[in-house]
């Protein structure tokens, strides 16, 4: 029994492409004390991966020659640990891989009566960053503007659900005019604006006549620059990704910071999902299973089939060909 | 009588000049129901007032043509307003000129038995905004790492000394080395880094081994730039001036936001003395002059005499020749 793994083949300058992996036949990889072996069953794909082929950031550099890593959700096939048994369904560090061997530390058992698709979307990173996003970090609240970038994507689509759900007056921002009106028509929110248009500041003024409480940020470059000019005087911000710069430089620069914090006292405060303690992860992901159960909130998922499309689906989705999170199922 | 005053020339546009001025001789003002005639008796010298000149902000651009707005103490010669008697000392928008009618409601009456310099540098704008900024935007611990820039100027030399008496191992930021020796030496900083020095970064990096919890700005520029990289994550960092950047563009691009912030989890926060409440300026200014009644704050002050010298001070303040409070008295 062999092993396919995509390999990163070179670091992207600009855009990420398919032929910057590329798919390798390998050995079985073998299962130590304290491991686990998984069948791989689905995994995650992210703008921080390409993030992570750029640049050292909370982790090392990716370099070429190593396995793509990658969250994503692995069936137990081999277990050297006595808490995991064979056909538990474990979320982790799966890498673009057939098979992986995992320490039993680094991964969370999950609930196997589940759809895959939800343990990944919802109460996976993406649902959690944006529970914790609007809730922790943005501390939303009734009546306030809450603005969110990426709008139509994997935490941006939670996102914008959850601020309605909390009674916010809710705007997003999307890139075509076609998935601006799809979350008008299905999400219901207030407004919605394409950032690629050339009116793109006009329009983001108009649709926040009072300005915006609260910004969920997950682009950065231009489009978190064209928002500063619409916070309200100590407006908040909470950043969680750079899509909108990771085909250019991640550290690239800014205008207006600090002098459009400073002159309206605008609050930004970077996180990560791993701030997160289990509780709150627990706590997060039973509140948002009663919202999906209840029929108040919906889980868009985007899915390629096949490890051999992995690469095809990153570029997809940094090319915005998405609505909701991107998988792909194996 | 005459009132001579000083005239707003020309928009700089590189680094103020005292030619962006001119004085002009102008009847005495007249003070109508509600208002104050003041004989201006300090003008407060700070570098927001460069900023005032170059962009609207919090307050609309002065124009050529304008009296140039200053912040100072007056005392008053004629009331036309119940709560306010002649010979009361009051601090407010008094203006570059020898003789001030304000809005009684503009101005806050302050107790004429203390020096003007203390009136001005302590309980004033300078001192409030260092004792808010470390205390309640900075909420600085005993045993933290707290980074001061411009640390020899107003703001920043009252704050350095906060963070002393609060506990916390405190790193200077000064421009020359007689400016950072002066801070070690006379304020027992544990460290104090020359941002003009060619090594400032390795410096910087060297002076806080353990990264720093909270960064105090005036600066802005490539000062903040440098300092995202010494954050430790989760780091926190309030912004309230923008001295480093004002001889260029007030809106000038910063690199690293939000990239630096999201991977390691800094929270930016921009604010303004006019945050406060009036029951928070009271409370600092009876903690402060406690401290310095004790011993245990000193309030350093560069003082000008003359009105003829405003402008030729506010050129002095952004070359960086002052330690302290930069003062006009009159």
């Amino acid at each position: 029994m062999k092993n396919r793994a995509w390999i990163v083949d070179a670091t992207p300058q600009g855009a990420v492409r398919t032929d910057h992996f590329r798919l390798e036949e390998r050995p079985m990889p073998v299962a130590g004390s304290g491991q686990l072996l998984l069948r791989n069953r689905m995994l995650s794909i992210a703008p921080a991966q390409v993030a992570w082929l750029k640049a050292a950031s909370y982790r090392p550099q990716v370099k070429p020659g190593e396995i793509m890593p990658s969250g994503g959700l692995g069936e137990v096939i081999q277990s050297e640990h006595p808490d995991f048994a064979v056909g538990d369904i474990v979320e982790g560090p799966v890498e673009w891989q057939d098979y992986a061997v995992v320490d039993a530390a680094s991964v969370r058992k999950r609930d196997k009566a589940r759809p895959l698709d939800l343990l990944l979307a919802l109460t996976g990173g993406s649902g959690l960053t944006a529970y914790y996003g609007m809730l922790e970090v943005g501390r939303i609240r009734a009546g306030e503007t809450v603005l969110v970038s990426a709008a139509a994507g994997a935490v941006g689509n939670i996102a914008v659900q959850i601020a309605r759900l909390a009674g916010c007056r809710v705007v997003g921002i999307a890139g075509g005019a076609e998935k601006c009106r799809w979350l008008v028509d299905e999400y219901k929110l207030d407004a919605a604006v394409d950032y690629k248009a050339a009116d793109f500041a006009e329009a983001l003024a108009k649709a926040c006549p009072e300005g915006v409480d609260f910004f969920f940020d997950n682009v950065g470059g231009s489009v978190l620059e064209t928002a500063l000019a619409v916070m309200k005087t100590g407006g908040r911000i909470g950043l969680c990704g750079i899509v909108g710069q990771l085909d250019g430089e991640p550290d690239r620069s800014l205008r207006g910071v600090p002098y459009q914090l400073i002159i309206r006292r605008i609050s930004m405060t970077g996180f990560l999902l791993s701030d997160f303690t289990m509780q709150q992860r627990l706590a997060a992901g039973a509140v948002m299973r009663g919202w999906v159960a209840d029929g108040r909130l919906r889980v868009p998922v985007h899915e390629y089939k096949g490890l051999e499309n992995a690469p095809a689906a990153l570029v997809a989705l940094m090319a915005g060909e998405n609505r909701g999170k991107m998988l792909v199922r194996l």
